[in-house]
């Protein structure tokens, strides 16, 4: 009977929602490869048998905990990106806050986790590339659309292409990460942020004449 | 006789170096907690139990194996950097182009050994932490001391730090490397080398007057 009630619909979906989670948490904090399914099991209390009525593989699983990273991380561009209260340039800025606070948040232990799987790419499947590539041009799209916003306001000066810069800023920031995680520091992160905005996208001087 | 022979100080020497060698090309790919001793003893033609005589533990291989790439990673500094018959913003943008090649050389396989440890320091001991940012710190330097000595040279017009700019250059560079490695294309490395060295050192114009 209790076997019946644990596999109810919300039960089950509850179950593979708290392995998604500490997937989550493990793998930003030490990537896939040296994350054993012993260690998911036992953080998340379930039977190491009962992780294949959830998840058919690792690798199946690792899919589903990176759909989950890039709805969260798709909520927190959200918040940022798309508060129309704000300019274009400070909705960039704010995003950068926001994700400082999260990396401060967790104590520099976790990553990115497409920075973290990133660096494994020689070992992993083609298919976690192609996924993990998927999110990072999402995040870079994102980018792209507030900076090419914030030029054609007149926010910024700088004529290099929206495109490029989202690149780049992508480039910084992952980077800046890793770093933050090596040096227990919030510096590489804060470094980023002003450089790339105060220094990159050129703002505009403010018109203090009206 | 062959069992002397094999542990003279030259042999020996040679299979501590192989051993590191294969270290270094396993870590840049997939990392150092995804990578076993079985597969490094393999790939080194040395039975597993004649690794600890030269290694105590996994750990003061992989710590031999970061001072061996600094020491790599050194020689390609000096090389690009220390050309006097350049300018310093031409040698910053060698050592780019150097890095670049290297990347491509090894199909996009292998990363950067710091990023790839760096990722993984929420599961890895406090002295690869010291280590890996002591590596990086030395890189930043050697920067700094480049860019400084373009600004004093009136080659950038840039006045934002040359520490700042290093620490940027820094993170920028280890992210696209990662992005490289995910993207299997040296774009990420060819869009920092651009807007850094292009648009965030701001070259000062050349005087064709003379």
């Amino acid at each position: 009977m209790t076997r019946i009630l644990d596999r109810s619909p919300s039960k089950s979906a509850e179950k593979r929602q708290a392995l998604v989670d500490i997937g989550t948490a493990i793998f930003t904090q030490k990537g896939f490869g040296a994350t054993g399914l012993d260690e998911i099991v036992q953080a998340a209390d379930v039977p190491k048998g009962s992780f294949y009525y959830y998840f058919e593989s690792k690798d199946v699983f690792a899919h589903a905990v990176i759909r989950n990273y890039a709805a969260y991380f798709a909520r927190k561009l959200d918040r940022s990106l798309d508060d129309r209260t704000r300019t274009p340039l400070t909705r960039l800025k704010a995003f950068a806050h926001d994700a400082t606070e999260g990396v401060l948040r967790f104590e520099f232990k976790r990553g990115c986790l497409v920075g973290n799987l990133g660096q494994e790419m020689a070992s992993l499947e083609e298919a976690f590339r192609i996924l993990l590539l998927e999110v990072l041009d999402t995040w870079r799209e994102r980018f792209r659309l507030c900076i090419h916003e914030a030029q054609a306001a007149g926010e910024i000066l700088t004529t290099v292409d929206a495109a490029e810069l989202a690149r780049f800023f992508w480039s910084a920031w992952e980077g800046a990460v890793l770093c933050a995680k090596l040096e227990r520091s919030r510096v590489p992160l804060d470094n980023v942020s002003r450089l790339f905005f105060d220094h990159m996208l050129v703002p505009a001087p403010v018109d203090r004449s009206c």
